[in-house]
Formats: structure tokens, C-alpha cells, sequence
């Protein structure tokens, strides 16, 4: 016969073992070893700057990267999982969950390697070194520098109006800063040639100071010391804006990279 | 007081609130708009062959789309969730959970737009008609066409030994077969131009007969009548061979696309 001290027992045991079967998170650990990227740089070239992904969704996929903001309102920097925008004047906050975002691309960052650097002159030089350290160059790679620089020279953009103009001449209302004796971290990524088009191909690097007051789309730099950090990457997540509609498939050709890049 | 009827009561209660809170499922399912891609064409042209994904975890990622096998054995046709692969002589087998798979592109298939065919001839017509049907051409699509051919021609290559010789080498071994009124389906996929390199920009088609005992690679077909059935999807995940090493960043150039399409 079933008395109190039984189902007592009964309710502890089936409570328990519910309880067991509750302990499954409800949403699966991000890969982080997963490159995510918002849009294409295809699709922003072509002036395509509608965010399309809200930093807060940003941050789930990745801590560390670069990007830019809903009608192309600045230089985005990720790092340690925050996300910071430069403004057209030079300004730096960090901004709200529900920014959006048009083009960036994030990971979560874990160091596969680590090196010491001294007295570099020249973004080139640095690109450079770096590509002498990597294993492969047919990967995906997350990148820090974190050190003190002697001069640093970056570039922002203010927000556009619609009808969007084209990146290339977004950036012709560049604003370049520059800055001397300033310790920061360059955060950067590195996508293989095969995914020109889809991303940059090679190195696309961005900037923030220390104080989180200085930084924008890094145009060049001297390093006096600083460490090195890299992160391979072998999966990769691209979210494109809803059916892609009105957007040209054609790659961006190589004059709208090198315009932007100086 | 507790009694057995509260107690009971209670027990009822705590069961159904426990069991409530365990109704989500132990992994998130899939997101069904994404194109799932196995490694690079890029690679794939170099001759990296090795299986890096097992059948089972492809179609835990998609129910249509196709590839090829480890050591490039043979052509893989992915079809209501079943994985087919048509060797080097031409026969049929459903694959094992633990094949794996140095280069695929699945999707789960559901159809946004549908439309009766009626008397196609050429590939190329076949593929100019669909372009017709695409919202943008700056996504990537899944398509089916499902149907009676007057006339069909496929191919497929014997697996490789190592060391693997380059994808344009492999293919002058392929076998060619062609079958007159055949019933089956083609599974294709799409990839837009700024794609090129990480797949094929355009079209792939391969094909599989309704009796499951004839397929390929689709070369050339004759549509008596079918339906076709396309599916955009604005979401890509791709795995890579771990690290990349050894493997080249250059795209394959169309010379060796041309070459696999004859």
C-alpha cells in the first residue's frame, strides 16, 4: 500500500530525476573556433550599409574582430568582448546591444601562438612578420597586437544617407587621426585569397587605444614593443542580408580594396 | 495537514512544472536556410581528397545537395536525406553513416518557388530558364528538378591514390554514361560570383534516377517534363580541413572549372 513516506520518497526520486534531465543548457556553446561574419564585403562595397545583426547577437558569436555600423556610421573594434564604435570625428564609445551591423567578422579569440615584437615602422613591415608566423596561408585568422606605438594613423567614416553611395566614395569624406606615443591593440583578421569577394583578401586591421579614446581603420603604425598574438580559424559562419535582393554578385574589384586602404 | 490526496497533488504538480522546463530538445535544431559546405573548391582542385566529415554529420546539416568521397571516390548525390554515391563504374550504393567527405554543399530543402517544365533540351537551357526564376543572383540556391529525360549524360571518376593528383588531372580517368528516358531528379546548387573559389560560381548539377541505379554528375540532359523546385538560403557554415596546411590560398582558375564541366 502506498502511505506518505513512500510517495515522499517516490516525489524525491522523480523530482530528482527530472531535475537530471534539466541540466542540458538551452542553447548550445558557441564553436570558438568558428570565423562569423555579418553580410559581404562584396555587398558593402556596393553600398549596402543596412545593419542586419544587432552587436548583442555580434557578441554571442565572437569577442574579438572589426566591422562597421548601420549606414556605415564609423570603424567597429571587438575586443575582449566589447564593441566599440569610432565615430566620423574621432569619437569612441561603446555602443549599445542594439546597434546593427552590416558587415563585420568576429571570433572567439584563443591565442594559438604568441610572440614578442620590437621596433617596427610600417603597417607593411608588420603584415609582413606576421605572415611568417602563420601555418598556412589557405585559412582564417584572427589576429592582436598589443603594445605601445610610437605613431599610429587611422581613419574613420561619418554615417551615409540614402541612397547609399558606394564604399569607394564613402570613404572619399575619410577623416584620417593620428596619433603619437600610444599604447593600444590592433585587432585584426586575415582571410585567404580564395575568399576575395566574400571578405578582403590578406590583412584588414582596425585600432583602440588603451584608454578606448583613439582609434578607427588602421592606416599605418609604428610599433616600439608589443606582443603578437594569432588565432586560426577553420569554420566559418557568413549571414547575409534576406535574399541578397538587389545586390549585385560581382566581387568588388582590387581598385575599390586599394582606394579604401589608404 | 499533508495527507496522501495533497501530497499526490503535489507530486502531479512538480511533475508536470519539471517536465515542462524539459521540453527543449538536447541540441538546437538546425537553422534549415543554411547552405552547409564542406571544405573549398579551391582545395578540392589541389587534390585534397581526405575525407574530413562523416555522412552522418552531413545530413545532420542538410537533406540535398552533393559532393564526392574521400580519395575522390566517386560523385555523391544527397537526396531526402539519404547520401548516394555513384562510383568510377557507374554503380549506385547508399553510403554508410562513416564514409566521409572532402567536399560537399548540403542544405535542408524547402522549396520557395515551384514550376512546371516541359520539353528542355541542354543543360544550358535548363540553367538559363532557372536563372530567369532567381529573386537575386547574389545568394546561394539549392534547386531540384524532378522529372522524365528523353536523354541524359553523367559521369564520375574512380577513386584516387595518394600522392592525389590535381582535380584536372583526376578527371581525364572519368568515366561518361548516358541513359535514354529516364526517370529521377537533378540536385544542384548555386553559388554567386563573389563565391567563386570558396565553390564554383553557378551552377553544379548532379543527377540520380527515381530507381536509384544511375547518376553522376550531370554533363547534359534532354527534359521531356518535371518540376522544378528552388531554395534560397542567406546563411553559409564552412569546415575546413584542419589548419589548412599544405594547402595552396589560390582560387582555382576557370581553366579547371571548364575542364571538370566536359
Amino acid at each position: 500500500m502506498l502511505n506518505i513516506g513512500r510517495l515522499s520518497a517516490l516525489l524525491i526520486i522523480i523530482t530528482a530525476v527530472l531535475a537530471a534531465g534539466c541540466t542540458q543548457p538551452a542553447e548550445t556553446a558557441p564553436d570558438r573556433e568558428t570565423m562569423y561574419q555579418v553580410s559581404t564585403f562584396s555587398a558593402l562595397s556596393q553600398g549596402v550599409y543596412e545593419g542586419i545583426i544587432p552587436v548583442v547577437t555580434l557578441l554571442q558569436n565572437g569577442d574579438t574582430g572589426l566591422g562597421t555600423f548601420d549606414a556605415l556610421d564609423g570603424e567597429m573594434v571587438c575586443l575582449e568582448g566589447k564593441v566599440y564604435q569610432v565615430k566620423g570625428d574621432g569619437t569612441v564609445v561603446e555602443t549599445g546591444d542594439n546597434v546593427t551591423v552590416p558587415f563585420a567578422a568576429v571570433t572567439f579569440f584563443d591565442a594559438d601562438s604568441t610572440r614578442q615584437l620590437e621596433g617596427l615602422q610600417g603597417l607593411s613591415n608588420l603584415t609582413t612578420l606576421i605572415d611568417a608566423e602563420l601555418p598556412s596561408d589557405a585559412t582564417m585568422y584572427a589576429l592582436k597586437v598589443h603594445g605601445n606605438f610610437s605613431h599610429v594613423k587611422t581613419r574613420s567614416v561619418p554615417a551615409q544617407e540614402k541612397p547609399y553611395p558606394a564604399l569607394v566614395d564613402a570613404v572619399k569624406n575619410q577623416s584620417v587621426f593620428e596619433r603619437e606615443n600610444v599604447s593600444g591593440t590592433i585587432v585584426g583578421v586575415r582571410f585567404p585569397a580564395y575568399m576575395d569577394g566574400v571578405n578582403v583578401a590578406g590583412y584588414h586591421c582596425h585600432f583602440i587605444s588603451d584608454d578606448r579614446q583613439f582609434g578607427g581603420h588602421l592606416l599605418d603604425c609604428t610599433l616600439e614593443n608589443g606582443t603578437l598574438m594569432i588565432d586560426g580559424t577553420d569554420r566559418f559562419v557568413m549571414v547575409l542580408p534576406r535574399g541578397m535582393q538587389g545586390v549585385d554578385s560581382a566581387k568588388a574589384d582590387s581598385s575599390v580594396v586599394s582606394a579604401i586602404e589608404q
